[in-house]
């Protein structure tokens, strides 16, 4: 059975369940910043999926990455699968300014983490549910 | 016409090419480090490639990935394409040791770089080309 690492749990708002990954929402407002998790049991490393399934992760990843470009405003997109201090296998995929408070430096580590109030949260959740429907 | 990025170049050792990617050994022996760059000119993102073109690099991500767990002991991957210094997409596989320099910290950034000898950088070019060969 899949269950969600509790730390990412803790760090991020649920935003949907997609084919095949839970797709989050980091609580950091500095940055868009997103975060895929296969919902398969065990998985930690991303050689840990079948082609197929590594396939369907991608598809995903251009979903959001392409959400971040063009309706979010990214200038760059940073995607990564690190898993050093949370081993459940989970994409990140960030979408950067150029003047945003750590730019060009990556985020993990940056610190001066902005949580989203309730409502911006659930503002930015909505909106990224609607573009994943209509996309 | 491609040609690669001459910072990549100068922080790199040439690997070798594979199917859609130029295969480079960072200049860095505290880690175990690769780097893929797609060989299509003017890429910056992920999503600037075709899905098939995506579907080429997962794989060659995976094959490094696979010697790097099995053939260099990593005791975890990471992957990632961030691109924010350089622009030019390239997409690092890295095999993390749970005692390397700067773990768990990611390491862009963490400073400490120690250059490869032109001999030990052999060794790793001759033994990750003779695995891919035969892999």
């Amino acid at each position: 059975m899949f269950s969600l690492n509790p730390r990412l749990e803790a760090d991020t708002f649920f935003v949907c369940d997609l084919k095949i990954s839970r797709l989050l929402l980091m609580n950091d407002s500095n940055y868009m910043w997103f975060i895929l998790v296969p919902r398969k049991p065990e998985l930690v490393e991303l050689i840990d999926l079948t082609e197929n399934e590594q396939i369907e992760v991608l598809r995903e990843i251009n979903q959001i990455g392409k959400i971040l470009k063009t309706e979010f405003a990214a200038d760059k997109l940073n995607i990564a699968a690190l898993g050093n201090v949370v081993k459940q296998l989970h994409i990140h995929v960030i979408g950067r300014k150029n003047n945003d408070i750590a730019f060009p430096k990556p985020v993990w580590g940056y610190g001066n983490e902005r949580p989203y109030s309730q409502i911006a949260a659930e503002v930015i959740i909505t909106k990224i549910k609607s573009l994943l429907q209509n996309g």
